[in-house]
C-alpha cells in the first residue's frame, strides 16, 4: 500500500490513500478514521508520518481533528440556500427576511445583531448601486447566527435617498425587512443577481465564523434592482464553505 | 505604525496592516507591493518579519509572488459565468456550448480534450439522476483550457438510456454539444440547478488548475431537467476560484 521505494514521500502516498477512501465513500461524511495507532500498523509507517499524512488531509479541509475524540471525514454542508424561494415576496410576508425563512426551512433558531451606519460610497459600491463615489449609503452591518453560532456576515448599503424616512435606518428594520420597506416606499423589486466566489478568509473573518483549518468562504454579492432597472441595494455575505450549499434553478429558455 | 509591545506578533502587525491597505485599495489589485527593503524601512523591522508577513497573506491568496519580478496584489476574478445566457438555446444554436460561449463573451481561446467511459451509478449519481444505484451512466470528463491554461474541469454523467446511438457517447458531440443532442432525441430541457459549494483542491486539482498557495476551487453541480422534470444529466465541475465569478439572476416573484 505504502512504496518506499516509489520516490513519492511516503507520509503524502498515505495521505493520497486515505483521500481515495473518503473519496469512495469507504469512510463517510461524518466518520471517525482508524486510531493512529491503526493506522501505524496498517500502513507500516510511523507515528509521525501518519500525523503529516492528516496534517495534509486537514489544510484540505478533507478531515477535523475533535480534541481528544479522534479524526473524522468533514460533514457535507448542512445548510442548503436556495435563493429564488428564500428571497420571495410570499416567504417575506411569513417571516422577516431571507435568513429567517432559512432558519424555518432548515429548522435552526437564528438571530443575528445588526449595526447601522452612513459613508460615503466607494468605487466599487457606488459601480454596483449606479450611484457617484462619495454619494451617501446606509451601511447595515449584520452577523448572523444558527443555533447561537455565527454562519454568515453580511454587509448591506443602500443608497441613503431610498432610505431616508424608512425603518432600514432603524436596528429593527420590521416585518419582512429591508426589502419590504423598499416596496412599501414604491420601489417594487423587479430582479435580482448574484455573483458568488471563494477565498480564504481573513484572520476576523475566521475567527468570527469559527473556521476550521482549510475552510475558505463562499461569497456572494447580491444586488437588487428596481422594476425600471435601478439598482436599490448592494449586499456582500460572506458564508463558510464547510456549512454552505446554494442552489439556484432557472428555466431553460 | 508597529507596536512591539502590544503582544500581537510583530510579523501579524505588519501583514494586517499591509491587508488594510490592500483592502482600501491603496494598493490595487495587480499592483505591486513596495520592495522588501522599502518595507523593512517602513516598518523598522528585519527581512524576516516581512518575509513572514508576505506569507501570511499569500496563503490567504491575498498576494502573489511572481520570482524575480516582486509580490503583487492578486487581480481580481477575469472569467464571469453568467448562467442562464451561457446555457440558453440562442447560444447552443451559435456555439458548441455553454464553455465556448464562455470564450466567445470573454475573448479567450478555448480548447478541451475529453474522454469518455461508461460505469455503474455511485449512490450520489443515482440521487441527483433519479436511478438506482448500478444503473450505467455515460461519463463524459472534460479539462477545459482558455489560451492554454487550464480553467475547469467538468465530469458529466447521463443514464445511459439517454445516450445510446448519440453523439453524446462519442467523443465529439456535434454543434451545440450534448444538451443539443438531447433535445433532438426527444428530451426537451425544461429546467436547470446548479448546486455551488467551495473547498480547497486535492492535490490532482491544484496542479491540473495551476492553483496558487491560498486559491480554493468552487464547486459547481448541475442537473438538467427534461420538462416533466426526469433527470437528464448531471455535471459536476470543478472551477479555480481567482479566475472565475459566477452570476445568478432571477425575476423578483
Amino acid at each position: 500500500m505504502v512504496d518506499k521505494t516509489s520516490g513519492v514521500p511516503v507520509h503524502r502516498q498515505v495521505a493520497a490513500d486515505l483521500r481515495e477512501r473518503i473519496t469512495a465513500g469507504e469512510y463517510a461524511p461524518g466518520d471517525k478514521l482508524p486510531s493512529e495507532r491503526a493506522m501505524i500498523e496498517t500502513y507500516g509507517v510511523s507515528r509521525l508520518t501518519i500525523r503529516e499524512a492528516l496534517s495534509i488531509l486537514r489544510a484540505e479541509g478533507v478531515v477535523v481533528t475533535e480534541h481528544g475524540r479522534g479524526v473524522f471525514v468533514r460533514p457535507p454542508a448542512s445548510i442548503q440556500r436556495l435563493s429564488r424561494s428564500r428571497l420571495s415576496r410570499a416567504a417575506r410576508a411569513e417571516n422577516k427576511g431571507a435568513f429567517l425563512a432559512d432558519a424555518a426551512a432548515q429548522g435552526f433558531t437564528p438571530s443575528s445583531s445588526v449595526r447601522v451606519r452612513f459613508e460615503p460610497a466607494d468605487e466599487r459600491a457606488a459601480g454596483h448601486l449606479g450611484i457617484q463615489p462619495g454619494d451617501e449609503v446606509t451601511v447595515r452591518d449584520r452577523v448572523m447566527r444558527a443555533d447561537g453560532l455565527v454562519v454568515q456576515l453580511a454587509v448591506s448599503r443602500l443608497p441613503r435617498t431610498f432610505t431616508r424616512g424608512t425603518a432600514i435606518e432603524e436596528v429593527d428594520t420590521g416585518p419582512g425587512g429591508a426589502y419590504a420597506r423598499l416596496e412599501e416606499a414604491g420601489h417594487t423589486i423587479g430582479h435580482y443577481a448574484e455573483h458568488v466566489g471563494s477565498r480564504m478568509p481573513t484572520p476576523e473573518e475566521a475567527s468570527a465564523l469559527q473556521l476550521g483549518q482549510g475552510i475558505p468562504v463562499i461569497t456572494v454579492t447580491r444586488v437588487a434592482y428596481r422594476e425600471d432597472g435601478t439598482p436599490l441595494e448592494m449586499n456582500d455575505m460572506v458564508l463558510p464553505a464547510d456549512r454552505y450549499e446554494l442552489t439556484y434553478e432557472w428555466a431553460a429558455e
